[in-house]
């Protein structure tokens, strides 16, 4: 259902997500984000958040978010990557070091992320259609 | 990019993965996931969990989960269905009610939970690929 052509394409588009977090880029978290016909059912759940839906509402949450975080690292665990023609599901594991969180945009840094990254094959290049992020609360998974 | 029959059937599968849960029925809850090569690419997060992959474990864990709730009802509120092909994302929430929750399976009942469901068309029937559902643990995203 996939070649490695396609898995390293997404390995990076996935990776681009958080290094444009990571330098508080703009521009390039919206160029990653699926376009065009695609722009209504761009999705976004920041953890602890309600879903946000539209590239614009995206975006603008996005906006918000990194005009209140003043550092934030990423180290990705668990990478997974499944390929379905002109879909893609990349799930993760978000490792995150913080500093400088605004409370008053109810983002919750630091700890563990779980993370699904959902990509469409847009003009020849992996966009971003939903990510859904939430934190991880305990450790019942382990039983 | 999608046709109303696809969206009658997906909102049909949506629902129907709510009613195995509310039924605690784990052979239709089964019968849902998708299977065959899509089997590894099953992934589930339950709120407050970790991910888990492949068919078998999902499905374990559902069966811990339904063990341990005696009573669980969804209002779902929300509901949008986009279509890709053969690949298809619903996104809801989730207002539940729930009794008889057992707090050593970790499951976070009661309130409110936003949901990605990801469905795959398999035989000529939407089968759950991934369901990503979180806590909804603040009001941040309603500026």
């Amino acid at each position: 259902m996939s070649n490695a052509l396609d898995r390293a394409q997404l390995e990076e588009a996935n990776a681009e997500f958080y290094a444009a977090f990571e330098e508080g880029d703009l521009d390039r978290m919206a160029a990653l984000w699926a376009d065009g016909p695609y722009a209504p059912g761009v999705s976004c759940v920041h953890p602890g958040w309600s879903m946000l839906r539209g590239r614009e509402e995206v975006l603008r949450s996005w906006a918000l978010i990194m005009a209140n975080t003043s550092y934030i690292q990423f180290v990705l665990t668990d990478v997974r990557t499944d390929v379905y023609g002109d879909q893609a599901v990349v799930t993760c594991n978000e490792n995150i070091l913080t500093a400088g969180d605004d409370s008053e945009t109810g983002f919750l840094a630091g700890g563990s992320v779980v993370s699904t990254n959902v990509f469409v094959r847009s003009g020849g290049e992996w966009r971003l259609l939903l990510h859904h992020g939430s934190p991880i609360l305990n450790g019942a998974e382990e039983e």
